[in-house]
């Protein structure tokens, strides 16, 4: 089981990164219909202003929920509110960092704010925002 | 292409349908490395407050990303903003309606807000929450 | 649901596209057990007069059913019958149109004939061929 | 290598079987892009004469590719032509067994013409038809 609220302290952090592969785009594609041609179509995406496919912002979102239920609080965890500002573009070989930072705390909700971040690997924000989860009540 | 600002009112509404499956929500898990056992473990969802595995929150959002890409405003839409309040979980099984509806239009900016619903079988809000877009500038 | 064989026209069409990827095929290889070397072996592919792995022939035949049963009657056909002439391959990247286009209609029957071509980025046609299909009676 | 022309004679046959499962059907509808609702949606193809999600006919006929590809003539197999009949729909867990037949052998083209027939486990027809292709020249 995951932390519980007297475990979790202002400040506390913790990461996941990954590689956004083709294949993930295209799965992720296949499981939710979203079959944009930003996403799946190099011919026609070559000619926006991204010059290429990019990966689904909501895919890149699910390395945030990764951190929320395996790591801060971590298993257990009831995921309750996401806000998610598109700030740039993921692409296929990006190396995504999603990071999670506990913002702060209300013990008699039991609840917990997070800043939710994802960064690439040259440390540019992709997704910006932040969540509220409960933590499990016991570990 | 899709549909240009001019050419979208208030009220106006899209909605996508899908059953999740078992390998939806296995295939997102792995994209996204969130394993919490509350997705893909029987034996320890069974013993949670929501008896069995359900789907992950960002799993189902991905819904709203495709009805906002492929029909309203559709294709060349970029995804600016979202919120997302998990309200309910989506099991194995439930076939989800991710439904969007025109809610403000902002013209000088090319920007649209939307309020953007998924509910069950059953017509119980799984996410409620909106989400702000800029229509492709050209069709 | 899609339209009724009223109000489908000689000559109407619809296509959709897709860059194919190396997960599209190793995916599509699992699922029906294709896995012959000229797909998914790229030493002994390369040996051959393709130079390389090729896409399944089939797999890129589904590009067209899902012009069918997406777009063109749409939702609610029932898909009878289809040729399918494999004029060339598909290989990784490639980016395929899959067209159809309104030959026949044959209302006594509810049944329209529909050429299918699917060509690449380079106009090369890679399948041609013909569907039937019977529209959905009720829109 | 799979067998030259030289090698094949009439009346040779040759099957693989398999059970279609949910997550056959879903990621097909990914790879292609085919996310009718008769597909991918219980509710709305529950509606349907089918009653239920069926397998899409392509993904079937994925089986007679591989039979061709992996056994006859089975590696280095140049795939020309298909007929695909499709007589009733496959349903999830239903077992196809996709048996091909040599009908005609063309020496001086180096081709085989071959009935191809995708049966359920109650024996009933799902797909019948024919193919045509090239066998490797040597082995």
């Amino acid at each position: 089981m995951g932390k519980t609220i007297n475990e979790i302290k202002l400040g506390d952090s913790a990461y996941t990164e990954k590689t956004i592969s083709e294949s993930d785009i295209y799965l992720f594609a296949g499981i939710t219909g979203d079959l944009n041609p930003a996403h799946i179509n190099q011919m026609e995406s070559a000619k926006t202003m991204f010059k290429g496919r990019i990966a689904h912002g909501i895919l890149v979102s699910g390395l945030i929920s990764a951190v929320l239920g395996m790591q801060l609080p971590g298993s257990g965890t009831i995921y309750l509110y996401q806000t998610l500002k598109f700030v740039a573009p993921a692409r296929m070989g990006d190396t995504i960092k999603a990071e999670v930072v506990v913002k702060e705390i209300i013990p008699e909700k039991n609840r917990v704010v997070l800043t939710t971040t994802c960064t690439n690997q040259d440390e540019k924000v992709v997704i910006s925002g932040e969540a509220v989860v409960m933590p499990p009540k016991v570990r």
